[in-house]
């Protein structure tokens, strides 16, 4: 039987992770549906950025960069983020951006195996992999991009693939490819599977160890709390580490960037990746955010989500039938969000926000609802489900006298 | 007749600069020479990122992209920056680190001159920037890198260079080049000159239109006061914006960034250098960093910067005879820090530091000191040149009973 408010209200009260919302700030009046894009402000955020700006730069100055553990914050930071995503602390450090990391990770990849001609990607996935890969096609001479569908995707990566970028994922159906199968098939052809996490990093169960993974990028501005445009994080296998050359030798990926020595020595580790100066305050505050995921229980985390979606979509089953469901129901199959093709989807999640329950529209006709335990109640899902009813079907005006 | 203290006291209280000292959070006990290295915190950057983070992130959310400006961040700050370094507003852009944005752009000038096989860059010069360059050799066949010394770099740039990566100013040295010749021969030849500002944007007078510079880059977190690993800008003249791609494809850089399109389409200017999604906490104190710069007459700046020097290198010559002025004393010949050679440079500088008068050590043997006239004082010189002459030649212990 479908669960009435004062059950949802009861599994609220219940819920075990009830305590982690008390973490962030999250306005009045709102039910955020958006986490998925955005992470709201964890409050420890707001401290550790101001302590930053107030007394690391301002009074520490220079000296901050030892003094304040500044110059390590993307080992320091990486390696809590591989205990997310089920990697050793060694193998992740933070840098740039996804776009940018994606790049560097995409080049290097290619290049440990020369000859080869295939950049693979998956049709219709989140734009910047599809352009990082085509300029990659575009600088390098011998290099071309092919484009493949789901059913065909394992079948593209061939022994004339170099790399196959992989959106763990998708940002906009939500359908989470099978990691393993797929890096084992590009590791059978001799390819280098380079996974992007951004939409599974902190929402799902992520095991790249396990996996066999070999390369990946991820987000941190997303289910990692860590702030707008956040600093991205990139994992390179400890076995690839020695061999692997980021193409962007940058001075903080030298081996003894004090040396200020002429000749380009890359660091031993991870950190090669790393290329300028690393930006503070972004780093600041995502170290917040990386800790309200790593405060929680993450089997928890990922079995609230999967309440939240099964409620999210009886509720909308019930109260929006002509929506229809655009992620898989198989939790196995997908990540931490829920979308629904929708007509005019544009203007729907515009009068939706407009009545306080912030999602997102991903055109051509999606309605795009993040599901984020951490922070979510589940009244919250009724109550966005009953405002998108009443934006669908609204009240019949009276008729004028 | 060299000045006395009582002189140099009176200078600044003369000073037309003295107000702008009062912008600037500097702790006290402190004398800072290093804001060539890491500028001191704007008062109205703290404000700036302690709103962004619990206004613009916290309330704001998703929202704030469109609502509080994030989305034009970097054309907005760069159109600001334009106004320091004498170029147009849709010219420069804010993004990513130096090092990237070097790639960016000598990636980008050397697509537009293929068949050329030099990329030039001066001998000695900052490590990220022959880092980068070697990179690149590295990444894209057909390419190689030739170093040259300041006498021959001119001669160097011939009708085989594609890129001739230039540093206005010195990083050790300080000294400072002749952009308009330099980019006069680089252009003469057909080769495109890459500026690297880091060393002078802020610091002294820059006029990329007037130089008729193509393309340059620059650092935000040194005389532009704009935080610990601040983002950089860059800057493509008009003429080669719609010839110019990054190889650094990514989502921001599209001209329609939510249409979701697969195919990469360049946004029509400068915009097409922007990749990831920027990062919005070190855009904010950037933006009232490269502020607090443009509150002040370009011209006072620049001739309280001689005489800051001027006084610097007179008190040391008095005072510490056995250091060795390792930067030109013309001033059209250089930027606005002052360095020495010294042996044991490295302790002397760590003496130094222990008692308050902050500046930095370059290895192999030169003390460095950041000559910053918007929060320096006249006295600020006086009391470090004492205290380094203090640390030179120590009072002698009186014997021992």
């Amino acid at each position: 039987m479908a669960p009435s408010l004062d059950d949802v209200r009861a599994w609220d009260k219940d819920d075990p992770l009830r305590a982690h919302r008390d973490a962030f700030a999250l306005p009045p009046g709102i039910t955020y549906l958006d986490g998925n894009s955005l992470g709201p402000l964890p409050h420890a955020a707001r401290e550790r950025v101001a302590r930053v700006v107030s007394e690391e730069w301002g009074r520490g100055l220079i000296r901050s960069w030892d003094d304040a553990g500044w110059m390590d914050a993307p080992a320091r930071i990486g390696a809590r983020i591989a205990a997310i995503v089920g990697a050793s602390p060694d193998e992740v450090t933070v840098a740039d951006s996804t776009s940018v990391n994606l790049f560097k990770l995409c080049a290097a990849a290619a290049a440990l195996r020369p000859g080869r001609t295939k950049l693979v990607i998956e049709d219709g996935n989140f734009p910047t992999d599809r352009h990082v890969l085509d300029g990659l096609a575009r600088l390098l001479p011998g290099l071309r991009v092919e484009t493949a569908d789901v059913p065909g995707l394992a079948d593209a990566i061939d022994g004339d693939t170099a790399v196959a970028l992989l959106c763990h994922v998708h940002y906009r159906s939500g359908a989470r490819h099978d990691m393993a199968a797929l890096t084992g098939a590009a590791r059978a052809a001799g390819a280098i599977a380079v996974w992007d996490l951004s939409h599974s990093v902190g929402a799902v169960p992520v095991g790249l160890n396990a996996a066999g993974v070999e390369m990946a990028v991820g987000c941190g501005y997303k289910f990692l709390n860590g702030g707008p445009g956040a600093p991205a994080f990139l994992y390179v296998a400890r076995h690839l580490q020695a061999a692997a050359r980021s193409p962007l030798q940058g001075w903080i990926g030298h081996a003894s960037p004090f040396g200020f020595s002429d000749r380009y020595e890359p660091a031993p580790g991870v950190g090669r990746f790393l290329a300028g100066t690393p930006g503070v305050l972004g780093l600041a505050a995502l170290e917040a955010g990386v800790e309200t995921v790593l405060a929680a229980d993450p089997q928890a985390l990922w079995a609230k989500s999967a309440r939240l979606f099964d409620l999210f979509a009886e509720r909308v089953g019930l109260r929006c039938p002509g929506l229809d469901l655009a992620t898989p129901r198989d939790p196995a199959l997908r990540g931490s969000h829920i979308a629904f093709r929708c007509d005019n989807a544009r203007s729907v999640m515009q009068a939706l926000v407009a009545r306080g329950v912030v999602g997102d529209y991903r055109p051509p006709d999606l309605l795009r609802f993040g599901l984020t335990p951490l922070y979510l109640r589940y009244e919250d899902v009724w109550t966005a489900v009953e405002s998108l009813a009443g934006v669908l079907d609204p009240v019949p005006q009276t008729a004028g006298v």
